[in-house]
């Protein structure tokens, strides 16, 4: 039997215990949601604030200069780099995952000419699948490639110009092993493109050391950044030359204050810019990074996979036979759990109104994330705690619980 | 003469002059700027700082739905779409408006098929340029086409698919009769997309009237919405049904919640939305369009009109003999005027140093915008006054001024 005093041990044990103190987190609420999106960082208060009365009202205009806004993007992505194994010039922040998947999937079909085929499985991230539909449904004479994961490395031939996949599944935690696919994806003479929306943030990724060539990432989950904080991309420094976004805005420009007709990229992800960045959102979250400070990754990530395995035992422990089935791998798994039920809606919906914030992701499943930088072990006993009272009473019947299509 | 007073009387009978105190202007500053970057609305203030604490920090992910953050884009176009001359359901706010008119260029390349020509003008918003430039090359079998205003007529025939122009000219404040153009458009059987980037929020526009296609503009300028605030975008009901964004991101999706692995484009304007938008940055949009409330843009533009009257007539009477040449139009102009100077850098460092806030274009533009819900007459008369000192005391030649190639 585990205790909830072997978790509050566990606390008290943990190096990255200090760092809860970083966010502002309400009371009387478990915030199991960090990877849909990220707790506040307090310094994000008082950085935001100076942005908008300081930097906008009274500097105006010329804080582009003065405080630095005009370099925002390559600053923040140089925050960004190491914590995706990256080098700091290899990143930048921008735009919204989506567009930048956009940018760097266009980039790839030019970077192997004659390929037609984008690769990537079903179930992916929606917005990656639909990004890649509307990319290919452009270009004409591209085809989109949807294969089950096991048949991945069956179907990667000298057809395919890039493989598509988010590293942590948003449903199931899954994790992609980066290196291997990579690996193989070279061997055809291919590139990939890794998601990093549901990783990074919250386990050490290595770009650099899978030789991965292109990624995406969101700002808002575990980089805790705010409501659709910019998102960021990377190209490897060998593709720099030679990559060409299709999105050519004037901050992408080599000399953008030239103002001249002719389009001139800048050097390597600098061109990966289109038009003028989110200044508030971008310093909102280069703020929020600042909690990544002197954090080792891999520990964060070990404690990351202790919490999701002790969610999962006291599941098991306080749920059994309640209907729940495990929906996210033992091992390989990013810093998320996931159940099926056949009624998650409700039932999400009742941890919700009881503080215990996950949420729902259709049809069946459960999801619970634990962003390891303000999530702890008691959080977790106390959440399946929750969790069992409901069942146990029968709460989630209730029936104003019974709507459905809420966002979650 | 036109004297000091004069401007004061003008003030003092100025219906717009009580929206001034809606706004944070630095003491000592004149801004004449705001056609780069808006100043701030108070009201944004306690907006973000509600959004950044109690909806984010507090309420966290549910703010989806309780502060209505999933509506933002809908609602803020809905607040735009009153000072373009459109309908709510056809306006939308996101992303930049570079990425803006890059779906827009994609989508009227398929509502116009097998016409293969985009025709813009050479010296449009450098931005604009780059889009289209690399928007025809990543088709490659689609020209841009790049014809002298004068001559833009002649060149509309039938292979052009979508005529794109910015409204009023961001260097000269030159205004296009867009009603007659989007007309000899239409005559030949293609699409108008027109940049309100530089007119809209200072002067009416009629989109509807004009029976104008596709337009998009910015938000951090005359609407005062933040450094890099989101853009919007237009797309006539008419083009509802045949509209088809490339960028086909989970938030265009008609039901986004469901995460199916298929795309399926929202009605109308919603299927422009891409990834999640940046709702720190929506939210000081949606607050600084609070200032428009019932203003009446006719009115508003009769004062801008007398601003750059007033400033052309001061330069001429307070500066003449110094090298000013006049560079926007007398007549038909958007609220800003511009001169050129062989100097026009450092003449331009030395007022900023003086307080007196306008910016440069290369190769030699100073150019002052007049935001018309903040700016007055007696405004016009000190930056002038300032103008003629620097120039008499010949303050611009100062070595400290000599430095070229900052963000100004």
């Amino acid at each position: 039997m585990i205790t909830r005093g072997d978790c509050l041990a566990l606390d008290a044990a943990d190096d990255f215990a200090d760092r809860r103190a970083l966010f502002d987190l309400p009371d009387g609420v478990i915030y199991l949601d960090g990877n849909s999106l990220g707790a506040l960082p307090h310094a994000v208060k008082a950085a935001v604030a100076n942005c908008v009365e300081t930097q906008w009202g009274r500097d105006l205009i010329s804080s582009w200069n003065r405080a630095g806004w005009i370099d925002l993007p390559a600053r923040v992505g140089a925050k960004i780099a190491p914590l995706i194994g990256a080098q700091p010039d290899e990143v930048i922040a921008c735009d919204s995952t989506s567009v930048n998947l956009f940018k760097l999937a266009a980039a790839a079909l030019k970077l192997r000419p004659g390929r037609k085929v984008v690769l990537t499985e079903p179930g992916n991230f929606p917005s990656d699948l639909y990004v890649l539909q509307g990319l290919t449904e452009m270009f004409g004479d591209v085809d989109l490639r949807v294969v089950a994961a096991q048949d991945l490395a069956t179907a990667l031939d000298e057809d395919v110009a890039l493989l598509v996949l988010t590293h942590s599944h948003y449903k199931t935690g899954r994790l992609h092993d980066m290196a291997a696919l990579t690996a193989h994806t070279h061997s055809v003479g291919a590139l990939t493109l890794w998601d990093l929306s549901h990783s990074a943030g919250s386990m050490p990724v290595d770009l650099n050391g899978c030789q991965a060539d292109l990624a995406v990432g969101c700002g808002y989950k575990f980089l805790n950044g705010g409501p659709g904080a910019p998102a960021y991309l990377y190209v490897a420094r060998r593709h720099h030359a030679g990559f060409r976004s299709p999105l050519t805005g004037w901050m992408g420009h080599a000399d953008p204050f030239a103002f001249r007709d002719d389009y001139e990229g800048g050097a390597g992800v600098k061109q990966a810019l289109s038009g003028t960045p989110s200044v508030l959102s971008m310093v909102a979250l280069e703020a929020a990074l600042g909690t990544f400070e002197g954090v080792d990754m891999a520990a964060l990530k070990t404690k990351a996979d202790r919490l999701g395995d002790m969610f999962l035992d006291l599941v098991e422990q306080r749920c059994g036979g309640m209907g729940f089935g495990v929906a996210c791998p033992r091992v390989g798994r990013g810093s998320q759990v996931s159940f099926r039920h056949a009624d998650a809606y409700p039932i999400m919906q009742a941890l919700i109104a009881r503080g215990v914030i996950g949420d729902f992701r259709a049809p069946d499943i459960l999801r619970f994330g634990m962003t390891p930088l303000y999530v702890g072990f008691a959080d977790v006993w106390d959440a399946v705690e929750v969790l069992g009272g409901v069942m146990e009473r029968g709460d989630w019947w209730d029936e104003r619980f019974q709507v459905r299509g809420a966002v979650t």
